[in-house]
């Protein structure tokens, strides 16, 4: 019966001790820092010998910095007579890159899945991949956590279900906002874009009723808030009472946070799957834990139970 | 019968440009910066199908970028159908984790090799290894050049073999020392550094003569120069006439530019393998390029004949 080990690298060790606690075992001893010149350097610091090893690492920014601190300590474990190493990605970096989308185009969350494989990682465990086929990118096990029920439960909990939409920003979240929907009993509407010619604005449609209701758009990941600030005005102007948003991954990257700041978006509600620096984390924008959701995928993994319906016993 | 084309990423254009003019052939057409998020975003800019690609990437500081641009740029080359990936790597990050010195590090110099096979490298041009054992790290064709030749020529050509020794600073670099002498037609002399206890200062003692002598200390790389500026003092004190160092790879992390600007040492002969923001271009400092070789190596790998003997051909 092997143990269970969890590692933190750096770039969330917040959302890795709340992950440890859930599973109730301290966080295992490691150093990871930098040589003079910047190279990685990994020490673990205690015996791993036949351990069940989970490692949490989101490949959030400095990216290339995060993914490689993850492939060398895959690599270091592995070395160190591991029993299985478990790669836990709250946040999967290059996901966005999935497919060519044009000629001579790299697909940079293949050779992501690729890189962890070749260092060693035995499984991985994810939550709301850009797009579920990532999950096709691999050979080993990979188990697939979803946010949409941790959202639901911050509007179910503060009673803004009642006369609530959820809205999707384009017809690619549409599954996920109907996930949504059903949690809090909502109905749906979808943004429809449509740029008229080449270099114009585009212009947003909104297929469903909002007149007088609470919009909460749910997207995947909030990056530059672009599209999701502009739609938040889209809807109020189309006579909306007030607009929410929710996303699981806080991507917040260039003029995110003016632009949500400034957006007529009355709160965002997303998960710490990415540690938001101290000049990020403004009034409007909550951030909800995947730490427990995390913590319980461990424990069943550990028990081999199945993990998927774990997020369906929590709201029945 | 396919063309060559070579591309440069971002780590060492100047070095690239040189090694085009030296092929004959103007640089490949490509894009390679970031995404808002920090993810790099590469385009390939001109049809590369069924050709014969030079990738030209040192994986120098800031090391996980330039490492990760080069992997994803594999990944594009290979999914655009190039003949055969060619990646030079002038200078390879991460060469000195390349065996457990403790229990529970890393190989990161195996995980490097492992991925850029992995990514669909097809061989791979190195210059001058920490170790010559990485060559086993890899299953594909690895040709290794050498500085050497290139840092004698300066000698050489400055009249200064005359009254030399060359000097290894430690008992790992008697191998380069003896073949840098071997083209001076100088003695050798070896540094042999002992730490009496723990945390006591290291003791120098130098093996061979050196008074009066123009001492050519040569290494590998100088990283934060420690060794290299100790070891100057050690030969001054020894009685050497003056102190000249040489290495390949010019890293210069940390204290290097402090330590070597107050050293006795009168003058530092690198190459540009590894390309030097403004401030570490000191006076004492001299680049030469390593441009001609890498063109000539890249000329005879696509004329299929052997790239080893190279450098001796220069100096016969
Ligand atoms: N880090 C990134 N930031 C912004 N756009 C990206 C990023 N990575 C990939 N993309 C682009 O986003 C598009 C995919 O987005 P989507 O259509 O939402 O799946 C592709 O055209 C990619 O080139
Ligand atoms: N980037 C680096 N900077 C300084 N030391 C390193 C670096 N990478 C590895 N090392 C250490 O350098 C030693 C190998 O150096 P060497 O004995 O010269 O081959 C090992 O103990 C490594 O832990």
């Amino acid at each position: 019966n092997s143990k269970v080990k969890i590692f933190a690298l750096n770039s969330n060790k917040p959302l890795a001790k709340k992950i440890a606690d859930a599973v109730g075992v301290p966080l295992g001893k490691t150093s990871v820092d930098r040589f003079s010149d910047g190279e990685i350097r990994i020490n673990i610091e205690e015996s791993i010998r036949g351990d069940e090893i989970f490692i949490i690492q989101s490949t959030s920014a400095p990216v290339n910095d995060n993914l490689m601190e993850l492939l060398i300590m895959i690599d270091a474990l592995r070395r160190a007579s591991a029993s299985t190493i478990n790669v836990v990605m709250p946040y999967y970096g290059y996901a966005r890159q999935d497919r060519k989308a044009r000629s001579r185009e790299p697909i940079t969350a293949k050779l992501v899945a690729d890189m962890l494989e070749k260092a060693g990682a035995d499984r991985v465990i994810v939550l709301d991949l850009h797009a579920a086929q990532i999950q096709g990118f691999f050979d080993i096990p990979v188990d697939h956590l979803m946010g949409a029920p941790l959202l639901a439960d911050y509007f179910l909990k503060n009673g803004l279900e009642k006369d609530a939409v959820v809205v999707s920003p384009d017809h690619g979240g549409v599954t996920r906002a109907r996930k949504l929907a059903e949690f809090l009993k909502a109905p749906i509407a979808i943004i429809d874009k449509r740029r008229p010619k080449a270099n114009v604005a585009e212009i947003m449609n909104i297929i469903g009723s909002v007149d007088g209701k609470r919009c909460i758009i749910i997207d995947d990941m909030i990056d530059t808030a672009g599209t999701i600030t502009l739609a938040s005005q889209a809807l109020m102007d189309a006579g909306a009472k007030e607009v929410y948003a929710c996303a699981t991954h806080p991507v917040l990257s260039g003029p995110a946070i003016e632009r949500l700041d400034k957006s007529p978006i009355k709160k965002i509600i997303v998960t710490d799957s990415i540690q938001l620096p101290e000049e990020k984390q403004i009034d409007k924008l909550t951030q909800v834990s995947v730490g427990p959701l995390i913590g319980d995928a461990i424990k069943r993994i550990h028990e081999n139970k199945p993990v998927s319906p774990l997020f369906k016993n929590r709201f029945r």
